[in-house]
């Protein structure tokens, strides 16, 4: 099977600063998964004896505490605060910028609203920072049922589509006297997307690495879903279904921004034999 | 001919406003044009004795200036406080509007776009309001050759389409860090714009009444043109021509904003003759 890669796929900028982070603190603790990567927090508790804890209340005090790319609540923070000093911030620049959005724009009275998914850990942390409620909504159509003001800010989960994005800042434009728009979607997670359209379109089967729960590889196994109905999102090697392949000849491959090298190797290694 | 008449059509609220000033200071001069709209500008000169200069420099000393509902440029104001302590501000709420937010904005530090047509008088005015050089763009491809900041303040010239100032927020939306948008589009505008084309949907001809150096009167003939083929604009009753009609049964009018409720009268009058 002839493998073509994606010209941008796999860690980005933030996964790979908060793995050097996490790698610097052997026997640490995250807060949560460091990254969507469920391999790659394995090889870290393996390699480098690193952790992870879902609550505050289980760190233990004063041990080594690393955050999250996806960053935390503020109140978690303040609380992890009373536990330990050994703090080390892995938070993404790019997840810290919106959560400093949305602090400075609720304190002069504009509405917050936060495009992505209430549910995933950087968004829950980019909310906690708004002094006033915020909406956060994933698509057009919940918006239209919410009470909007006259002056609204508006910004994105890193990981969102543009074009969604869009959607979503146009309709406010027609409600609103003002909407500030702080366009907060990642330029690689966007760079790895183009990659994988272009891809998609050339390509009989198309393989996407990535975390399961990670949200830009969600988006990525969406956007090649549309352009080559053949595509499958797995996790590693392991989940490679030789049928898949039947009567195919060129298979593309990309990778979430959590996917690290070795994983995506391993992955085009085994399509190669097939 | 039956005649169905838009659901909206005709003055808008700053007309209304600006023509009531006017009549209140007879012997009045206006600085260029009040409104767009030569038929209702000759019976103000006629009735009220109001006038039109072209230039601050042929107003005459100490005399009654009435400023136009499109608002004048900032420096022609200065001019104008030099000749004379007479002035009546007829320049629409909704243009006032923009004005201000251009000088805000540029006090801030954010380059300004202006949505509009740069040889019209309300833009040159906006426009003259920015401290800082600011951009007049009529269209997306025209943006696409510009050098556009980080941060960015978006305005709307008063009677442009709003599916175009969008495209041109979205664009800018995936080029800045922050773009603040102000949606400067009017309401009664808008209201026209819908009801013109729901009407030209179901007309066999389209009659659009208004001036034809008036912007929103242009507008709306091109959402008719789009939905209606035999659209026409004219100024009054006397560029009717009956060959329009010939072997159609229902005519839909509408009229820009400028347009005084007798022209519009006259055009219908003469329609249902035919």
């Amino acid at each position: 099977m002839e493998v073509r890669k994606a010209k941008s796929l796999g860690f980005c900028f933030g996964v790979k600063r908060a793995i050097r982070l996490a790698q610097s603190k052997p026997g640490g603790i995250t807060l949560g998964s460091l990254i969507h990567n469920p391999n790659e927090i394995a090889r870290l508790k393996n390699d480098y004896n690193v952790d992870v804890c879902e609550e505050v209340s289980e760190v233990p005090q004063d041990s080594e505490v690393i955050i999250r790319t996806h960053g935390i609540p503020k109140d978690d923070l303040k609380k992890l605060y009373f536990k330990t000093q050994n703090i080390t911030d892995a938070t993404c620049p790019f997840v810290t910028k919106p959560q400093q959005i949305c602090e400075e724009m609720s304190k002069k009275g504009y509405q917050i609203i936060i495009f992505g998914d209430a549910q995933h850990p950087e968004v829950k942390g980019v909310l906690s920072y708004s002094l006033t409620p915020a909406l956060v909504i994933n698509d057009i159509k919940t918006l239209q049922n919410q009470i909007i003001k006259e002056r609204v800010a508006l910004v994105s989960q890193t990981t969102k589509k543009v074009a969604e994005f869009l959607k979503i800042a146009d309709f406010l434009i027609c409600q609103c006297t003002e909407v500030r728009v702080f366009n907060t979607i990642c330029n690689a997670t966007f760079d790895n997307q183009e990659a994988a359209r272009e891809l998609s379109c050339e390509v009989d089967i198309m393989i996407v690495v990535g975390g399961k729960n990670s949200s830009n590889t969600k988006q990525l196994f969406s956007i090649c879903k549309e352009h080559c109905k053949d595509s499958y999102l797995i996790e590693d090697e392991t989940e490679i279904t030789k049928n898949w392949f039947f009567g195919k000849k060129i298979c593309g491959v990309s990778a979430g921004a959590s996917t690290p090298d070795w994983i995506i190797d391993n992955v085009i290694k085994k399509i190669e034999s097939i």
